[in-house]
């Protein structure tokens, strides 16, 4: 049986890790790059098919260049499995965006590993899958 | 005035629930009837207008053929009252899916009620409210 | 160190201001102008761009006259900061709503000024930051 600290701890990691999500999707709408990288560990991981970007360095560059003409992204569907100091999440994603100057909606799915360093819940890796990345105006038929 | 175990147990309720209607979107995007039915009760109801869909075979039945062509559903806005073993929700929906290899977007809410079944949450009912149901390419207009 | 009673609190704080913002958009779907301005402080202010809607008596013609054709409001994304009696946060939203007889598309996103008055969370300034207001059909591009 769990004590109160536990439960509460638990509950106060859910908030957490949900408003580091929730940041993340505010900072990539700005085109906050430092902002997105410094919510990853140092060695952490985005992931999308084929791509992997790993690491700081690599963070950096991944991130930075989402400055020039950022997406919006909307999460929603947040399932989190804490365990200790690490966690697990799942969670949906909608985001509108602009390519070559059309418009362009996708929806896909963050499977994410957070890891609680120095006290702050962060990324240590966002694998990102994809339903589909479509122009508007062609949608997902 | 509720005592700390009390707080600490709706709190929990609460994001339970949330949960609940969060792998129910995973599931159904990923087209896991038998996933889905064992998110209600054994006498669990799904509603949509006219339709109603009764009890475990039912639920099979309903849910089982939507693993063709999963419509992919996001959900938002959810507004629960936990009393005891019994709640209430309501939350706003999005819904992406595909009809005659067409685009189509829907928008809605369903109002639900949950019960707790051997510690854990469940569907007891979800009527469904649908305000469009369209082609993307024609819109809500 | 915060009590258990401290962060009970807090934790309870945020559910609500969640909910307070959830309850705003079934209130604005639903087109009911009265309850989307009990939400707000007696001095409550609306703000989009240039345009000031401040006060009880302002609130009421402002949110009065959505009933006619009233938008979908869906809010994702958010940050909540809760100080005492009073509260900020930030969260994305996404509406659906017809103009003209036409589909059009928004993505904006609140800054949010909560305080607590009698017991219950509302809205003290709702300040309304548009990424797109745009026809469906011509998109986001």
């Amino acid at each position: 049986m769990a004590s109160t600290e536990q439960r509460l701890q638990e509950l106060e990691d859910r908030e957490a890790i949900r408003e580091l999500t929730a940041r993340y999707c505010h900072a990539v709408a700005s085109g906050d790059g430092p902002a997105i990288v410094a919510m990853f560990t140092d060695d952490g991981i985005f992931e999308m098919g084929p791509r992997v970007v790993s690491g700081r360095a690599e963070l950096e560059g991944f991130y930075g260049a989402v400055s020039a003409s950022p997406p919006i992204p909307f999460i929603q569907n947040h399932v989190i499995e804490v365990a200790g100091d690490g966690a697990r999440g799942t969670c949906s994603v909608e985001i509108r965006l602009v390519q070559d100057g059309e418009a362009y909606t996708a929806a896909g799915w963050y499977e994410d590993t957070y890891r609680r360093v120095h006290g702050s819940w962060r990324f240590a890796r966002r694998d990102f899958h994809v339903f589909h990345w479509v122009p508007l105006k062609k949608g997902w038929g």
